[in-house]
């Protein structure tokens, strides 16, 4: 689709780069909650999370990831159940809680989203394996993008694993098509929020350079 | 850990938001670039990126992403034929290349990592299929924080699932251990980088409440 003539040609666009404050916003300084204040999160500011988080990239756009808000009283009752015991305090009390969820059918959508191949949606009908890892694959990078798409609206996120995902796809969603795969608690920090820093690997764990 | 009593006496931490151009950076205004100006993308900006993207929350803070960087020049040839043939191009001509991996034995760290809980190290040893769903599933989440934290830099990210994986792992990984997941070129982009925005699904088809 390019080559090198052409590129050396092209003036060398300059994007916009966050300042230190939106970092500290988004990475540096934000942490996860693990308790909130009783201050409401409305309907309309879980919306915008979305808003912002559906524009990051999928694989053909693909876009595999749903959101099920699921706000204070009886449903969130429904919900605790199936948390972990260490976890059910903190999303019982949460402002709102999101369960994160990958469509197994996403591949329905593709001739929409994706209408220069369409054919794509009959290959993913066609290899169930290949569908479920894309399906996976795609809604967990969304899943960190909507991480942050709730710290971009000045929200603390509190990510949680530790659920039974089979109860709380039984209790909420229709049979077979969504796995939900993270819990996310969303509010306004609270009292002691979070515990001290944990460490980050040295670079040295991390990156190699070829 | 909390009760509400305590909550409600706390008063709320009001976070700071991104503003609108900080969020057209990350999200509403950020493309995934497909062709890149030759500006050099240097070592120091690409170990800034993983500065940022590294404090991102994964369970347990078990962190199990691993980067390889890999510069122009053989080393890139030798990444660029284990990409899809619709990726070789702009493989090859990106000013820096990224491969995202999962680090199947990221458990070792645990102790270190997550000092409140230095037993899981063991409890992840003696269950692979949990370490192996724990390590796919926590890089993947930090592939999309990568992701961003590439736009946050000012610069361009390519995502791309179309490769060899088992081939890129033999090619530069140590047997066994590492898992590549993604590879992301990152640049300034070029002439013509982006094709027309692909269409999102509707919120109704996403977005759920209970």
């Amino acid at each position: 689709m390019q080559n090198n003539e052409t590129m050396s040609a092209a003036a060398p666009r300059q994007l916009d780069r966050l300042d230190g404050r939106a970092r500290e916003v988004m990475f540096t300084g934000a942490r996860t909650a693990n308790s909130f204040a009783d201050t409401p999160v409305t309907d309309a500011e879980l919306s915008e999370i979305w808003e912002l988080a559906k524009w990051a990239p999928t694989a053909a756009n693909s876009q595999p990831l749903r959101l099920l808000y699921v706000r204070p009283g009886e449903n969130r009752q429904r919900l605790v159940k199936h948390m972990d015991e260490g976890n059910r305090a903190k999303t019982a009390s949460a402002p709102a809680v999101a369960v994160l969820a990958t469509d197994t059918q996403f591949h329905e959508h593709l001739p929409a989203v994706f209408p220069v191949r369409p054919q794509l949606r009959d290959t993913f009908a066609a290899n169930d394996a290949m569908r479920s890892a894309t399906a996976t694959f795609n809604a967990t990078l969304q899943a960190g993008y909507f991480i942050l798409a709730v710290r971009a609206h000045g929200l603390a996120a509190g990510p949680m694993a530790g659920f039974d995902a089979a109860g709380v796809d039984a209790e909420f969603f229709s049979p077979g098509r969504y796995r939900s795969i993270l819990v996310v608690n969303i509010g306004h920090p609270g009292e002691r929020p979070w515990f001290g820093r944990l460490p980050r690997l040295h670079d040295d764990d991390v990156v190699q350079w070829a």
